[in-house]
């Protein structure tokens, strides 16, 4: 399998083949982490972040150097060429100059594409617009695989904002590649949009539930994601129903003993304090295991695997 | 020859042997740019941007890693000790303490060569107010000297903003060092500062015009710059004229067959998509040999050449 | 002595044994700060600079690559996820996924404490509110210990703003554990706090005076802060008396031969730029020895030395 090369753009254009090569790579990373790596010294990411967003910068730009590779690239438009009115494609075709791969977060959806068809290098979507987080998948996918060993037979659930949460999409076409039962749990307003639900459709069991209780002992995952109060026309109503979406030792008393709890950070109170204690937590690791699936993805596009 | 220590803040400060002599170097940095580079491991730039420059940064972040150096700095002075009063000749002799150049852009005439003559390391002009870029100057230099072989001899024609622009300043000088016909084409409003002019017109081959129709057939290189709308008192004269100043296919119709058309970049609209995709279109090979003149410069500077 | 592992956080937590052992090894970074070292390749350090502060920042920046490590981070807030409301405590064990060391500056008084809680791996203290700021102690500290030879028997004055200033409250605790005599030079308003001087009376000759002229001529060192304005409820107060804490050559012509003038920097006016010539300016040295005391702790943290 040959991923040197490979645009990633949306998980939709990834293989269950393809997927698994992945995940693979990235348990092989994870074994070597402290140590001094350096297959991609002398290659250099291009960072284009027209969004601000220190977790997904931070996680790649340490994958890049931890690789031994250098990072350079901007972290919002203020100080850029943008403000001039430069175009995105031109931004691309003059960063591409200096880098080996070019690494892009965008407001808008279908930035990302663009930039890979004016790109002659490898393009990274770090999220555009509402619609996709490709590597926060494979992240996602890689934190299920390592923990439980397989993804495939799991009973997994996912809470909050499935409507507007792009981590939300990128993950559910994720698992569609997979043999999982899947519960979504979300108030009746911010239900997952119809086009995705129809196409994983044929491929995911898929349940809907507005309270978590009601499947909580089923779980063998459950994927936490923050519902923001300006999704709701209605205060009230958002103060109504926060309290059924939030997780805390109460909640997760009827969870399986080896429940693992994930969330995509940062969080707000949607899940509380006090479960960081408890061996459900798995949220702090994810990150880890965000650089160790990013560590991957470089290191296959950049052909050092 | 010597540069090495060298400070660069003026394309004036250059004999003709010298600029010969790092045209040469960048094409000896052209031949080995693919690979793992690494003369300046241990030297570190320091970046001192008081003005926000995507590109420029970019580049010259770029050129210092791909030789194995490392880079420190700003690149908007909100984020400096700028903000609580500190003077730029205090700040220059914090900043060396930590690097072995100095790269500044300042919005003020004159900062560069304060800079310099503070600084007991190199400082080199990424820019100083309306007057200097001399290494853009550089790089141009470097991509008509690589595209034709060599600078004597061509015709070469500059169009848009002759005024305000400083790039245009320092090419103008540059190109005084060598044996050209110079056309400068530019509304009445925005033609080149007089004192530009009498400092090289003894030894450039100068003349003045208003539409490019009238030049485009005799030139072996165009350089476009940008016009800006907030030069012109009424913006009814901008909206008159600006379509005069903007290439297209068609005014290329007339071109010789290697015409070559350059941009310091970033362009709005004064140069069309659709050339792009034309033989004469240079632009965007240009930022790669901003890249390799900065490598040269830095390496000579250096004494790593 | 074992460093290996600690934070820095106060200076307060370090004995006189350790403090001794931290100037001897800045002592030997100083020797060989020329050469190419990288005893940290393979290490990053994290900075979380919730506060913009160019000195500090590059200071640690350079301090960590000129020994061969890596940086991650980011210089001010509004680029980070603190925006989207999250927890310090959830920023440092994200953060901590990353590097191997944190290095973080707060506004608030025991963040650095609370984030030393929360992580992992060692945190540096790098100026939290107005209480702490422990690594320009130990600058400061190998400052007078390089020039001096010794810190101990030396005449120490202190001149400016003491009551807010943190790198005051840390110099002073720090020179508890030597044998000085201290001489602290302020405005009423701004005498040092009681319960600083409470702590260290037992260990410190103190004695407090308004002018500087009554204590210049005993001085060895003399220790120069700025006095804001917005400390002063009355500007009438301030301009009467801003004059008398400007240190001029004048002020000087009744020092000893080999006073030392130092300042953490930036300075405004209170010292005027004519000493700077003089051979008791040594602030802008004081910059290296701060580049070089940084390096010495990191390296003593990470188990380099």
């Amino acid at each position: 399998m040959e991923l040197k090369g490979r645009d990633i753009i949306s998980i939709k254009d990834f293989t269950r083949e393809e997927v698994d090569h992945i995940l693979k790579t990235a348990g092989k990373v994870d074994h070597i982490l402290g140590e001094n790596l350096r297959p991609l010294s002398g290659k250099f990411m291009g960072l284009l972040f027209f969004e601000p967003s220190t977790r997904t910068r931070l996680s790649f730009e340490a994958a890049m150097k931890r690789m031994g590779g250098g990072v350079i690239g901007f972290s919002e438009p203020a100080v850029s060429s943008v403000k001039k009115g430069e175009t995105l494609a031109d931004t691309v075709r003059t960063v591409e100059n200096y880098a080996d791969i070019l690494v892009i977060r965008h407001p808008l959806e279908g930035s990302a594409k663009l930039a890979a068809d004016f790109a002659s290098i490898p393009v990274i979507n770090a999220g555009s617009g509402a619609e996709e987080h490709p590597t926060q998948a494979f992240l996602d996918l890689y934190t299920i695989f390592k923990e439980k060993g397989s993804v495939d037979g799991l009973n997994i659930g996912i809470l909050g904002d499935l409507r507007y949460g792009r981590t939300v999409h990128s993950l559910t076409y994720a698992l569609s590649l997979y043999d999982v039962n899947l519960y979504l749990v979300s108030p009746p307003e911010l239900r997952i949009r119809k086009e995705v639900l129809q196409a994983v459709r044929n491929r995911l069991r898929v349940k809907e539930f507005s309270r978590i209780e009601d499947v909580m002992p089923e779980l063998d995952v459950l994927y936490v994601t923050r519902i923001q109060r300006e999704r709701f026309p209605d205060p009230g109503e958002y103060e109504r129903i926060k309290g059924a979406y939030r997780i805390d030792k109460a909640a997760l008393e009827k969870a399986k003993e080896d429940l693992i709890v994930m969330h995509p950070l940062p969080r707000v109170d949607e899940i509380q304090p006090e479960v960081d204690e408890t061996k459900h937590a798995l949220y702090f690791k994810q990150v880890r295991y965000g650089l160790i699936t990013r560590m991957a993805l470089l290191g296959l596009v950049l052909g050092a695997f």
